[in-house]
């Protein structure tokens, strides 16, 4: 997310109750994930494993949990707990407001637009012309959607990650990352009835032009799909997951978080995606093979209890 | 879907833009897809190898790409584009009406059946009696439900069918086939909490008497479901299925488009039905094959690192 | 379930139509599952094969459809259908009431507690402190939660369990058990959106304090999980499974009824799991194994074409 005006780090240090190391001269003007920083941005990094990603990210200001040497040009946030500190200004810059009334007198609503009776529309969303958003569609705040849109009823727009880090001492053992991200759709996309989009944790989740999702998809937390897509009904697509354009998944797919689908990739029904596909092929199972190599593997397997039988004879 | 009135074939020929061959005598009726045409119905071709099959079905009214001999008795439109000629006969007749209340005036509600807040009920919806609709259901337009049919919350009946021509020059490359069909749900059927049932293309989708569906079930466009059928949670049933009476589906088990499943069949959990199932036998596995079949195999594969290992020594 | 105040037996010999046999001299206390009973219960059996099972077990009252002999202290109602008696019984003390209004009257609602737009709270509800309860929730009633709890958008709590007698000489064959159960969910849960919890038949489907689950989980009635478990997304569980503590079970799992995934376990993607799970392990595949064999299995499938040519040679 980005911050509505710049903010100076001594306040930020103060706020989180850490120590300032590096330069102060800058301001700061997001918060994003490692992987999508920018400058300005600060991110945190609570695992030595990680020290290194994070200070050579292109990330201005690092919360971190050791006193390590500061990068030029760089700021770090030295506390315990770099993840609360992080969740503390997430929650201090993207409040949860909750809302009386089904329309948010904040949001944006285009011209031909039609909001369906039960619809929920959270703050500052903005929605395009000639779109149709029908009942019982929840829209979390900060949500944006282009021109020609349709939704169907049921769908749920921009709940929260499912991110949470384990701290195995509390009763309570997960502690959850507030998100701050959005759920971008572009122009001419349709989502089915039932589905579910998550916000990204701080970066966006987006649905590219044209892209038609049938019922009861669900898309994980920062995932990016381009155009084009075709999704049909019960896929689930973890979080950060790259799905180029023109990619077909069938019915029930799986798609695993952190990884890409190239474009035009074909996903026969009820597969299981655990990395990365290339692109303009045709995959089936779980986990996935290319197609034919799949199928030539289960007509093989139609034989096994005659290989077994003529393997002990 | 049949037209409130019968419409002269003048009129349709200079409202989509089309020269008309043969018979102008007769009037049209109705709208339907291929599979499903009766006398006095339009249907459309685009495509020569269907061109047949259109010509020779019981469609007196034919919307089609290219002038070809028109059979006796029926009617050709001959345009550059039947599809959208096609879509734009179902917006004019069957057009989106916005509404403005969670239960439409004009929707019909049986005796005794309740309710409950939240839930929508579109234009000339109509349900029988001693119902229980439950909070946050949506019901679009023209649905029709029987008497003693319970709906779960947060379940949605009549969203659009998942249909798409292609069209790669464009940048949103597909092209949606609205859908004019129904949801009709007969006496004493129970379905789950979050379900999506889509309404059929130019068709009715059909859930038959006395027949539960569990939570999270999907049921595509024009699918048609027996009576007396049990489907597990998180089934989905892709378009114009047909699943004869007395059907069980155990939960998460996925179904092709365009098949059958005759009655009485048992398909086993987390199963994927790719073609038609001879009634009363028992399936299971991805892609489905006879459950006692499939168990061998699975036993047998159990064997496999030790079979590869004897081979290869 | 328990009945507001202790019932006498005479009184239900007579609302049920059935013959007492036994001890008159206590009280019916509630109404509870065979696996469930407690001193004071009523429970049914309709089944020779169940009768023992149910007669040696700790309910006080049985509805049974034979003339046995009574144990000691026990009290028998014969009559003819024990399933439609109890099920009579069960509408008797726990009537669907229809609501008027989003949130009933007779809601308990902590302090600092957000209900959002759109969200409904039944009869009897009971909601802690601290929680949020997103919009288009739908809250059945009797439902009880802690404090901390997050409810995403669409989620529906409490919906009737999937429990039917087949009568095969009806027209409509499912008759359906009524539901007296609830779901319960204990402090700083986190439930995504769209995901559906059914109460139980008369015990309560149970949340333990700390899970989290992600968008579109189904989770059957009277099943009982942990503390501090993780559910990915569209994971599917039927009904009276026990989850122990820390279980992690990842996108689109299926997880059968009546059995126990032990402590710790962790299932990989799209796993089925048909019978209980030791814990502390590692799963995987459809059904499962421990994910290291399968592993090795689905490496040795690779090699299926070459062992089938092999043989054949």
């Amino acid at each position: 997310m980005q911050f509505p005006t710049a903010v100076d780090p001594q306040w930020i240090a103060s706020f989180i109750n850490a120590e300032l190391i590096g330069a102060t001269g800058h301001q700061a003007t997001g918060i994003n994930e490692i992987h999508k920083v920018t400058p300005g941005d600060i991110s945190f990094v609570d695992h030595e494993k990680y020290y290194d990603t994070c200070l050579r990210s292109a990330a201005t200001f690092i919360i971190i949990n050791k006193k390590v040497d500061c990068p030029d040009g760089k700021t770090l946030f030295v506390c315990e707990d770099p993840f609360s500190a992080y969740v503390k200004l997430v929650k201090h810059f993207r409040p949860f407001v909750p809302s009386d009334k089904m329309v948010s007198d904040s949001a944006l609503i285009g011209e031909d637009t039609v909001i369906m009776p039960g619809a929920f529309i959270g703050h500052h969303v903005t929605i395009g012309r000639n779109c149709l958003i029908h009942p019982n569609v929840t829209i979390y705040d900060h949500t944006e959607i282009g021109d020609n849109v349709i939704i169907h009823a049921g769908t749920v727009l921009g709940a929260d990650a499912f991110y949470f880090k384990r701290r195995k001492e509390r009763a309570s053992q997960y502690d959850k990352l507030e998100s701050c991200g959005r759920v971008i759709i572009h122009d001419d996309v349709e989502i089915g009835a039932g589905c579910t989009i998550d916000k990204g944790v701080s970066g966006d989740t987006v649905i590219g032009r044209g892209t038609k999702l049938d019922n009861q998809v669900h898309i994980g937390h920062g995932t990016v799909i381009g155009s084009n897509c075709l999704f049909a009904a019960q896929v689930g697509i973890a979080g950060k997951a790259r799905i180029e354009d023109e990619v077909i998944l069938w019915g029930q797919v799986g798609v695993n978080k952190d990884l890409t689908i190239g474009r035009g990739a074909v996903v026969y029904a009820q597969s299981g995606v655990p990395s990365s596909l290339e692109g303009g092929k045709v995959y089936f199972g779980s986990p996935v093979d290319e197609a034919r190599t799949k199928m030539k593997e289960l007509a093989a397997s139609k034989m096994l209890p005659e290989i077994w039988k003529r393997i002990n004879s």
